[in-house]
């Protein structure tokens, strides 16, 4: 990293490390609406500050992807597949709270309370991530194991393994695991 | 970034991007004892370390905050906002373990053996963590959503919003959820 | 940070601290399942890309660090010691879901797909790990509070403080809480 310069011996500034630390990534690895919640205020909170944000949905999180309805897919499901699909909350309206759930009526509450203080929603939250340029990475390999196809989550979407995350973390000032 | 100097280029270090990344920012979103322990015994090793230490608490984790006694409030709650005033836990001692509580018996028990082998229980971390600088920041919009005000909360803590947070984390090494 | 050069002024380029931030520090507080083979593939994933990885085990995540089978303890230990040893998942084969376990048929079924889908199991990611000189450290505090020895741990591993897990966040490019 030392470079002569004329006489002089200066360290070169490694500019290029520092260049691309900037931003946030986050592996958004839980599907509870609270914390979802927490993750796309944190992700537009950044976007909204002109910073890089990279949001990786794996495991429980992929949930949050899903489209609520019926489509046609290329590759017919397994029957453990098509279970899978079946148990999960299917998009961000059937999330429900990690805490005081209390069979659905404490998520209700909870959706009145932030509609009354003028909170956005999560679908809301998750448009406006995407009209922040905040890029929404959804796991393959989660995807394989649990036999979500791409057709059934939202458009407008990167798909990516574990070297995007890392790639893109490493890239980033901030990292967070949800 | 690049500076004509003389004859020579030189590419400026982007020293204040170096400078400004030191030390640790983590939002506490939980509220269990155990996830906040272990956030507060991080908080306070790394304040001993001389690190510059913020603790953004929101949702779940704002409970860890509350203090455990009437207040009289200058605006008065809504019924909602009292619900979930009585349904979470009022301060550090109300809070209960995320595994094995067992109704209370196993967070019981850990308090126990905390004691027994000399470890800080959670008002004690907390007063340390206050005694060392570290920046305790109340999410001001969570506090709209669940009802929670200013004088129902520790003296000596900050607010703010996730702009805070993120500020703060964009200035730190290191950044937790937690 | 100035130096004189000549007649220029130049600001060093702290090149330490631009090397020493390098790679993912993590900490493994939970000992669900789907949370530790997240932390598992992340951290093999970056391992896999020549990076330095760190993973500090506390509290519930210390449970992936037990071995299977009957140690003879150099110190006995106390009923609550062993009441916490029974009651925690011993190793990695005996962790569950952290949402549809239900009552282990979930994790069985997760499991499963996991193999018919030709993603690593558990054990194999912790063996990868070692491979790839990923450093597993013990928590020594959590250790105490729950009764842990040494010896009931697998080999090949480290142990510190919550000091190790600083000094090697500090240095690294990016922290995760799991």
């Amino acid at each position: 990293m030392a470079e002569k310069m004329g006489v002089l011996t200066v360290e070169s500034p490694a500019k290029e490390e520092l260049q691309k630390t900037s931003g946030l990534s986050m592996v958004v690895f839980s599907g509870d609406l609270d914390k979802v919640l927490a993750a796309f205020i944190i992700a537009n909170g950044a976007a909204a500050m002109d910073l890089p944000v990279n949001m990786f949905f794996t495991f429980w999180g992929l949930n949050v992807l899903r489209i609520d309805g019926s489509t046609t897919l290329a590759k017919p499901k397994t029957m453990m597949e098509k279970m899978f699909g079946w148990m999960m909350p299917k998009g961000p309206n059937k999330l429900t709270l990690s805490k005081m759930n209390m069979g659905g009526l404490g998520t209700m509450l909870m959706k009145k309370e932030m509609v009354k203080k003028n909170v956005y929603d999560l679908p809301k939250l998750i448009r406006t991530a995407q009209e922040q340029n905040v890029r929404l990475i959804a796991c393959t390999m989660s995807m394989d194991i649990m036999g979500i196809r791409k057709e059934e989550l939202l458009s407008g979407i990167g798909f990516g393994g574990v070297g995007t995350f890392i790639d893109a973390a490493d890239r980033s000032r901030m990292t967070l695991f949800i």
